[in-house]
């Protein structure tokens, strides 16, 4: 198979993660004789100091020549110091989302059994945990119009949703409990907000094709308890673009380490594939961060063109680096290896 | 000291653990020498059974003329598996939040030293876990402005904030800051939200007349995962009304048991003393419910009016019943003790 991939590294560690990424990629060209061509593209604080936006036509326009973007990290510590600077590197990612119309967030949390250990929660809580959050990404109170009054005093955000935009990634995550242990909980606020009696309206009428999946409903607080008292009870979590946000946060953490886990945006025309972390800037160009995040997002990449057998042969290399110890300091503390070698192991066993 | 107290046991489990707390306080007004009158009020599903509506003009009556508020707690099956239904019990509680201009819900999160085992987090995570929510409880998008098209495929729900609504409440996190371990962490998503920017701009301003806290900014997704990593890192956090609902019942699960832990609702003129926990409708009428949380939530109520002796004595005979197992089977499944016998024993060693 042909593809072309857009690279765009971002700020802080996404670079050097998605380097070895890149490697793996590499190795399953070779392997299973396919041809990638990677074009690298600019977003981020990056982009704002280049070209003074966070998100560049010129990216763009990669992007949507592209068949899959690989995305790295955004956000610096410049940046998160003036939380109210009005240009920030988060826009273009947000942007991005939006121009390519990325409407579906998949978030699979699950834990590797050679990392129990690792998790905060004690193990029997969290043995089997594997489930998949699905975020709404392109709606909601993130892109609703936002209001400051003239004298500054008063602000506003408005969630709005429409039934289109609930009914397109609804109709995804039926199809993935569908084909998993067939249970999709929706995520809301439904005693308190408005939107959210919308959603389970909808989801409601849409579970009716899916008669195999068992629907149910808790609330965005309960959900939040549930998630650290009850983990492994998750199938597929449909939620909107706000909860989702702060549930696939708690739910990466469950794994005891941020550096794990991918994630893939979807849209009708366009997929991006990008870790769960953040740019965590103290430590870029240290050669410490864990590349397995940026890793397995290839592997949902592959998996998304329909190449399950090279996805599969990514998640056994990289179990395999866990087995062997061939970790980032992250997972063990007293590890020699450093994101490169780690990258190198897990692309020399693809 | 004389107080008049209104009883407001609500749905559920809500009046049987409420009968708990008044065996307390009957208690301690005869240890302590005080005389409390009690008077019942109908809100939740109970009243809209009785008067049609979740909050009768008497209820708010009564709360008006009393100098503290007990409640219970609020919601039924019937009303949860109808989440579409427009006139619904919560809507009781949260009239009242908003009649009584209870602006500022304050949640401790305390891990009882018996308790650390209960924990669905490992010992070395949780131990030493002691922190507040500050949660605004008045404003933001449970009371902006909801909306439904006519055709009814487009909703949304407006939040909004003020200075002032931002600023009341922030003075008083401070003050609970400066008397704990002079930490502050903001919880918001500045990176998003016009509100969270507005959030952030107030209370730097009012930090700089509290110069001996300290501080600090966390996003919301990573104010969830923190709150599963290093928990114990927290000492006060202050934040908006939807976020501070769910990092507080996160934060409630990390304790164990639901049953445990008491919040007070906080204005100008009223104060409103309650479990954290819901109405568990199925535990109703079975002498099953902990009625810790409920308890504890006097012991609140007390040290709001400065009777700090009293209120120590409260939690005194609660930690005792923990020390000597006299607990519901929550906490130890072969307990035979119910909720009104740990009731007798707490009041019993006050
Ligand atoms: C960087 C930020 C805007 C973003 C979000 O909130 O969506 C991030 O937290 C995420 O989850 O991808
Ligand atoms: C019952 C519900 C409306 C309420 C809320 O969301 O505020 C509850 O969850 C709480 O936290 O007190």
């Amino acid at each position: 198979m042909n593809l072309k991939i857009a690279l765009l590294g971002g700020d802080g560690i996404g670079p050097e993660v998605l380097a070895q990424s890149v490697k793996c990629l590499q190795a399953v060209e070779e392997t299973f004789n396919h041809h990638f061509t990677y074009t690298e593209g600019l977003i981020g604080a990056v982009a704002m100091d280049k070209y003074g936006s966070p998100l560049p036509k010129e990216t763009i326009d990669l992007c949507k020549a592209s068949d899959a973007i690989l995305f790295g990290t955004i956000g610096t510590l410049k940046y998160d110091e003036n939380p109210s600077a009005r240009v920030r590197p988060e826009q273009g990612l947000l942007q991005l989302r939006r121009e390519l119309q990325l409407f579906t967030n998949i978030r699979p949390v699950k834990i590797f059994p050679t990392l129990v250990n690792k998790s905060p929660l004690k193990k029997h809580v969290i043995f089997g945990t594997d489930f998949v959050i699905y975020r709404e990404l392109t709606g909601g109170i993130y892109f609703g119009e936002k209001k400051l009054s003239e004298d500054g005093t008063v602000a506003s955000d408005l969630c709005e949703y429409s039934e289109k935009e609930i009914s397109r990634i609804a109709h995804l995550a039926f199809k993935a409990a569908k084909n998993r242990r067939k249970k999709l909980t929706l995520v809301d606020k439904a005693n308190v907000l408005e939107t959210s009696r919308l959603w389970r309206k909808v989801v409601i009428r849409i579970s009716e094709s899916y008669p195999e999946v068992q629907l149910d409903f808790l609330f965005v607080d309960n959900a939040a308890m549930k998630m650290m008292l009850d983990p492994n009870d998750f199938d597929v979590i449909l939620t909107d673009n706000m909860f989702g946000d702060i549930l696939s946060d708690q739910g990466s953490a469950i794994c005891g380490s941020k550096g794990l886990l991918p994630s893939a945006s979807i849209g009708n025309e366009h997929a991006m594939f990008e870790p769960f972390h953040g740019s965590y800037p103290q430590a870029a160009g240290k050669n410490i961060a864990n590349p397995v995040a940026s890793i397995l997002s290839t592997a949902m990449m592959l998996s998304h063109f329909g190449l399950h057998e090279e996805s599969l042969a990514v998640v056994i290399a990289v179990d395999k680096s866990m087995k062997k110890h061939v970790v980032t300091k992250d997972l063990n503390a007293s590890s020699k290896y450093g994101t490169s070698q780690v990258g190198d192991f897990i692309a020399g066993n693809i």
